[in-house]
């Protein structure tokens, strides 16, 4: 009961903002999100890739398949906005991160509650009998704040939106 | 034992944000919280006296108590910050965020596992019966994320890092 409780909550989280950095990114034009968030900072598309790279990073961490695109995973995520050279274009980035996404809701929509609570890949079945927070719902929780961390970035390519 | 591990997980996450907060505050001078975080955007000090009445009204939402300083809430969170003329001074804002943030990890500890599934106060009884994950647990999560949205903007104040 607890568990299906907690794991709906923590859905509910992540899904929420997927849902509405979708509403964004439906406002925001190529061109605005090619513009850096604050001057000398990341570009919107920088952080789109990386938080798709970042997203598709979860499917082998948390034991539910391969990367969709590891090539994407170099520029976005390994590496600064400044020190990348060709990024892909808006249109591909937009389509990564909605590829993504629906993988990852298709395969959380098959996990049990009781599978949440199951170790992910980087912990090993040794040291998860010492550490059982290091389960697939701790990845789920700290991508969300990830994914908010930098939503708030994202926000700020609206021409009029305060926050 | 699962309520135990969920939410020392939550509240790990929520501690790791205030940790992560301090530690940028410690590094941004009073002039630089008064910067905006992008040109026409909030100020630092907006979102961070936005952040602590956030988490100040975090208190009676959790039936912990009465807020601390409900005159902070109108400037902070009813108005946007174009919209306020006299704002609290830098030093005053920093000492509210870790007066609030003092007290609700004094009441946080204090608070045993089942009770972070009890109901928050903003939800009936009888609600409640209906809608089980309207718990204090479901508020420490939301207001985790909404950190970590503002984080990511008050982050930006820095003159160097990139994210």
């Amino acid at each position: 009961m607890e568990k299906e409780l907690l794991t709906n909550l923590a859905l509910n989280g992540w899904n929420s903002h997927i849902i509405r950095i979708d509403a964004l990114l439906g406002k925001l034009s190529d061109e605005q999100l090619n513009n850096e968030v604050s001057p000398g900072k990341n570009r919107g598309i920088y952080l789109l890739g990386h938080l798709a790279s970042v997203h598709d990073m979860m499917l082998p961490l948390l034991g539910l398949g391969d990367s969709l695109n590891t090539a994407y995973h170099t520029p976005f995520v390994s590496k600064p906005d400044k020190e990348v050279k060709d990024l892909p274009s808006v249109a591909e980035v937009r389509a990564y991160w909605n590829k993504v996404n629906a993988e990852l809701a298709n395969q959380f929509a098959a996990l049990k509650p009781d599978e949440w609570f199951a170790r992910h890949t980087a912990v090993s079945e040794e040291d998860f009998k010492k550490e059982p927070h290091r389960n697939r719902l701790s990845v789920l929780l700290s991508r969300t704040t990830h994914m908010a961390y930098h939503f708030g970035q994202l926000a700020l390519l609206q021409p009029k939106a305060q926050a």
